[in-house]
């Protein structure tokens, strides 16, 4: 149970897997050199291994607690987000010119990999908070920034987004909460919005909600949806017309307040218009790419804790002989324990080298000076995202389900801790896109951007891992560039049949989650061939990463072809009045 | 929320994937013609529905609560218990001598399956008395005998296996519970046993616990346990000295006691020997393929009260456009919706044809006259269990999972009672033998049978049924046959691996969870395909089980190549230096 943060692996995998290393040299991180960016990240392990980590198991047994339209977070969380802003954590993203510290998105990603490894429920306010200054940033007006950025930056106020309603959860076009013109350029906004995180809390005076809204002559449909900023307390200190009527009762992240908000009850809630009428839905576009790649982070974080927590337990707990044993050997020594615990490690090492190489692209895209470059780097990004958020999501769970069977008995007790990560992490792979929106995204927007060649030189770059891998002949790889290479010509196949001319829509979208997955082992493989390289390179050391990335390669990635196969072959039996009879529809 | 016993699927599978049509035919079921059979499992399915279903979330949220010693189960439980014993259900399988009804292993299997998907929580009780009560059977005295079965057969007292202490859960050569000899043939016995799945309750006046315990001169390890029967209350109706000490707060199974009891604070627990001294695993092997069979069923139960509340939700739910709607269309209709509900359809489907089947192959071993055909079933029934229990469990939390995810946010909020499939699913791969535990006795234990005779029949029969299939060329199978033939294929090629002469202990055991996956992949298809033939020889219906062989052949059954590999060749990356410091050791 107790969380150690893993600053070596993040820098390493920063370095390499994802990049870093690379891009530095090209001047992408020409503010931010190496010795700085270690001592960021070891600052914030500190900060989540010593305040965050211990609120965890506390906040999970209290939870947030509703009572008169006011919510208590549980003991001490109040109190470390104050340590935290104080600290300046809140800022390390936002401009300078707001409070911020103008940090790269590659610091972010590892930092918001920390606090949500240290408290997933502690870590949700500030990545809402994060995605409000990002649209704020970008669509509102000067007044409203002026107003509302410092203090946002800064942390002494939140914000939240406001968009699910009880009819209108991945369907968008569906909402129905109003906004009208009131006269002096302000708004009043009126409707019930569910599951709002953070929607009411103790940490500050004042939050900021993001919300979306129709106008009366807005068009049905997405294209007739505004976005509006209404704070809780308004500029002359007055409380504005909306209130948290409950928070909802959850399978895990107890000490998050997932709120029902209400607003206009008396009048409607006063709001500003952040970017233009009826273009709210391009606004939250613009925050979309990080605030998937958070949640992708944060299912990092639970498998790397779950990890953690099964490791020592596995270390510890002594059970059965194994290898000639005097006595009961511990638990990790018996061949299965040790399969489960090097799929948990491998698996997070996977997942965390695709959100950071997500992360260093869309540094790229916001830092080279050529544009094509900026370009490319931004429709690599966008490629990578969904498969960023979708596959450390369900590694986040699958991962905390096998802690839970590492413990034996052990892990079916709440007061253990590990049923809580995979509770926690079970919200994951649902909210900000759910991960089918997310493999759908993958196939329907992100394999045609730029006529295909994003994907075939993504495709490309883990071929070419993979040569370097075999170049090697390091028989510590074992046969990871062969079962690799095997892997990334599944993902060539079933891409070029997704992009067939003749394909249907229907018959693409049905393999959309396999084709993820298939993505995901090749492109994780390939993550974890590059940081085997490099500590093959570097020639000391144990060459555990070198074994993760065989174990991966040998064990897990083996699976691409049956994927593929689902992908291509798989679609005919979704359909028709057999299949129908089959769902009793 | 509104569970319906699925009868009729039940009924299918047992007559065709099951086999208990054919084994009919070979007089196995001589007492029990088709009408009966029909009218006990739709008699069970209505109690299942109508009084069990309707205690499980209500169990959830009270919980089973401890205080002084004593446990009170959730409103309406005991009440519920009552009402069951009462209509004679909990003497399915018992001994006609004792006043059981006799009934076949098959007959219990689909009636423990019912109340399971009822209450997984309500069903653990009679699971365990169904146990004891098997044990007592085979190895007490008469005199136990007498004084114990009616009691325990009829469910006027109820029973409990007491086997786990903290440092002895898998291992129970580690176990310190102590018996000493009384010197009128009864003992005494101390010591602490934990998670007593209900040690304590309110149903009954009596429990009889089931305890496995040392004499003072039994040799160390498994060679000197040896089981006993205490009871709670003592024939001249005086508290033995046993008592409940507490009770888990776990993640499910919230309304199932689960106790530490500890014996002998007062001189000791008076206790009867059950079998021979130090004989006392001998005896829990007894019933060990009952009891994990019966786990493997909790497994199908919940995926299948899991399946049952996706579909409705996914029918009723409208989100998006598809084929064209007018407005938002059920979600049901989105491709990736589908997937995800035929997933569990087929896999639910699938563990059910493969725990029916173990069960039919019980029922002929008892019941032949042959006693060469009861050997070879006996043993095929011993191949099969391992493969029913492991696979099932997992299928039940992966398709709890799968249903949480289709319902989105709403999946994660406690009220819908979703997530409590996926709490309560979560503690079956753990208990009765781990699935690690099962995967290796499948490796180490069942492919050694009769020389390996037992699993070459076992593969040359899923051959039989896709050499069949491909003999139909019905045009709705797709390529389930071919896709069928593939993974048998991969399940023969690391069968014949793992039995190499040259194979060490370690290297089979480090693929024996893949190598269990990929064989269930191999007879679950199969099993699909037999159902699947069956409703095409009846050539009406609209084929919704030919949809589900085919959707499992065609997009599930297609990852056996990769787990074969993983078996074959993945066993290198798991052990080594490299491997060690992966796993910082």
């Amino acid at each position: 149970m107790t969380y150690r943060a893993p600053v070596t692996d993040i820098l390493f995998t920063l370095e390499h897997a994802a990049g870093l290393g690379r891009a530095r040299e090209e001047g992408v991180y020409a503010d931010l050199d190496a010795d700085t960016l270690a001592a960021v990240v070891d600052e914030a392990g500190a900060f989540a291994t010593d305040v965050v980590a211990p609120l965890s198991r506390e906040g999970d047994r209290h939870g947030a607690r509703f009572a008169d339209g006011a919510v208590t977070t549980p003991p001490g969380f109040a109190d470390a987000y104050r340590r935290w802003t104080a600290a300046g954590w809140n800022g390390v993203l936002a401009d300078e010119a707001h409070g911020g510290q103008g940090l790269p998105v590659a610091v972010w990603a590892a930092t918001t990999e920390l606090w949500a490894s240290g408290s997933l429920a502690f870590g949700l306010c500030p990545m809402l908070t994060h995605g409000a200054i990002e649209a704020i940033e970008a669509h509102a007006s000067e007044e409203l920034k002026e107003r509302y950025l410092p203090k946002l930056v800064s942390g002494e106020w939140t914000a939240t987004m406001n968009l699910t309603e009880p009819q209108a959860g991945s369907d968008l076009a569906l909402l129905r909460a109003k906004a009208e013109r009131a006269g002096d350029g302000s708004y009043r906004i009126s409707g019930q919005k569910i599951y709002i995180t953070y929607g009411e809390h103790d940490f500050t005076d004042n939050i900021v909600h993001l919300v979306l809204a129709r106008l009366p002559d807005a068009p049905a449909g997405t294209r007739g949806i505004s976005l509006f900023l209404a704070p809780k307390v308004l500029p002359d200190g007055s409380r504005n017309d909306v209130v948290c009527a409950g928070v909802e009762h959850k399978l895990g992240i107890h000490a998050s307040p997932t709120c029902t908000m209400v607003y206009g009850e008396n009048g409607g809630a006063v709001g500003w218009l952040v970017g233009e009428e009826n273009r709210g839905l391009a606004c939250m576009f613009t925050m979309m790419n990080n605030a998937r790649l958070g949640v992708g982070l944060e299912g990092v974080a639970i498998a790397e804790r779950a990890t953690q927590d099964a490791l020592a337990y596995a270390r510890e707990r002594r059970q059965g002989r194994a290898n000639g044993s005097e006595g009961a050997a511990p638990i990790i020594a018996h061949p299965d324990v040790r399969r489960m615990l090097l799929t948990m490690r491998a698996m997070t090492a996977a997942a965390r080298g695709i959100c950071y190489r997500a992360a260093v692209e869309i540094d790229r895209s916001r830092a080279a000076a050529d544009p094509a470059v900026a370009k490319a780097a931004h429709e690599r990004a966008s490629l990578l995202i969904p498969i960023a958020k979708a596959f450390s999501t369900d590694v986040g769970c699958e991962v905390a389900s096998l802690g839970v069977q590492v413990h034996g008995g052990m892990g079916y007790i709440e007061e253990t801790g590990v049923a809580q990560h995979m509770r926690d992490a079970r919200i994951t792979p649902i909210y900000e896109g759910t991960n089918g929106i997310q493999a759908i995204d993958l196939v329907t927007r992100k394999l045609p951007l730029a006529d295909g060649e994003t994907v075939r030189i993504e495709i490309a770059s883990l071929r070419d891992v993979v040569r370097r891998a075999a170049e090697t002949n390091a028989p510590e790889l074992g046969a990871a560039a062969p079962r690799l290479a095997e892997a990334i010509d599944a993902l060539d196949h079933a891409t070029a049949w997704i992009a067939a001319a003749s394909r249907s829509p229907a018959e693409a979208l049905a393999g959309a989650t396999p084709y993820l997955r298939l993505f995901a082992l090749a492109a994780g493989g390939a993550a974890l061939v590059e940081d085997a390289l490099a500590e093959l390179r570097a020639g000391e050391g144990a060459l555990g990463r070198v074994a993760l990335a065989r174990f991966f390669a040998e064990n897990i990635a083996t699976g691409a072809s049956g994927l593929a196969r689902s992908v291509t072959e798989g679609a005919g039996a979704l359909d028709g009045a057999a299949a129908e009879a089959a769902l009793g529809i």
